[in-house]
């Protein structure tokens, strides 16, 4: 189970955070591109989990955050128009536990100003939203995983996974697939009448959705790859037809 | 619904807690001595919960904190020996929604350093314990405020209030019980093998589990009233044969 916090403005809040993990019993940080890290600030208000800011993982980008994680959850102060799959946090401990179980998984927040950008949002499978009152909706970060790290700890109490799951995909493989389909659907012209960001977090919506498994990824990509070579042999035989059509024009002129 | 801090080493716990607070939808904040109130750091920490502060009541006493108050339930760190009473805060909340429909109640929150004493737990109805890892428990101030009132929220959530639910005893009540009931013990001698500060303890959390009426603490104290109207019958017939007996030693002296 592993924390990212992604472009922290105040080291105060990444040692707060430490504190606030370590007192659930959660261990692994990681920092994507922290505004200043590590700061004297952060170990003050670590009070004692420093043992955690000592081992954080700095990294510069959220798939260098992410590698080797098969199943994120994504935190979102606000309620957004796009389609999606948002939780609260009690009705999303189950699978991340279940998830927790059989590979690496990930709890994602973002800055204090603005949280997490929809394409961070693009790379989880569930987002979740802490109920707050809407008049005033600020929560600190560090009190953001406080809530979160505690509602794991008393979901964890008697927890038994279930076995014989089905492993997703890793954070790789998804990746892999969405630049995969992106290229090819910039290949066959989809995106002339579309914005191909938006479409494409549609498109990571609805396949965090089904979570698919290495095996279907893989089958996704064959789809894709088979796509692009129908296409290839399309092209090889206009270009020969036409070709053709050039050489019996020719020929034509010739007999004429 | 009142947050209590007692005794805030931090001002910018204060802040910090107020955040909490508002995010869920608590209003209203007494401090008990706090260190240092009002402060920068306090506003600073805040972050837009100016007005929580604003309002805050700064008292000198828990009596003071708990005035009017019916139910309060107050966080400790540690399991204690004491026979006790100790819930999650998934547990407590259901009575303290239910209470808080009809009067009154308190969340009642300890020193950062050394939470609260026997004395203060002692006016409370139930303690709470957040679970943590235990190797290191050592949640925040604020970040122990934002579980309760965020456990809180949550629970608030279609939460309808069972009706004719007896009116439990306010704290004035129930501590001019606790001062009779000290005063007619010490009257009668019972402290004399006993600690009677643990004694008192003791039947604080017997009496605080009970959860009295405002009738039945008058029957109690109706039987302590008796309990002392007896004591000083039976002292006035006990003078009055000491009187008689040397008067009948008297009268014998004179015959002599």
């Amino acid at each position: 189970m592993r924390v990212v916090l992604s472009h922290t403005s105040h080291p105060g809040n990444i040692g707060a955070a430490a504190r606030a993990m370590k007192t659930m019993g959660l261990r692994h940080l990681h920092l994507i591109n922290p505004y200043r890290f590590p700061d004297p600030q952060a170990t003050a208000m670590a009070a004692g989990a420093d043992d955690i800011l000592e081992n954080a993982v700095v990294c510069s980008s959220i798939d260098e955050a992410l590698h080797g994680v098969a199943f994120t959850v994504a935190m979102t102060a606000r309620l957004r128009d796009i389609s999606i799959e948002v939780k609260t946090p009690r009705e999303a401990m189950p699978e991340l536990l279940q998830q927790a179980s059989a590979q690496p998984v990930a709890l994602l927040f973002g800055t204090e100003m603005s949280g997490l950008t929809n394409e961070e949002m693009g790379k989880a499978q569930v987002l979740v939203n802490i109920p707050t009152d809407p008049d005033f909706s600020s929560l600190n970060l560090a009190a953001a995983v406080q809530v979160m790290a505690y509602e794991l700890n008393v979901a964890a109490q008697g927890f038994v996974p279930k076995v014989a799951e089905a492993r997703p995909a890793s954070h790789e493989q998804m990746e892999g697939y969405y630049a995969h389909l992106e290229k090819v659907l910039f290949e066959i012209g989809f995106f002339t009448t579309q914005n191909p960001a938006r479409m494409m977090q549609r498109l990571r919506r609805l396949y965090a959705r089904a979570r698919p498994e290495p095996d279907e990824i893989n089958i996704l990509r064959g789809m894709l790859s088979v796509t692009t070579e129908y296409n290839a042999r399309l092209k090889t035989r206009y270009q020969q037809e036409h070709q053709d059509s050039l050489n019996i024009h020719a020929n034509n002129q010739q007999n004429v």
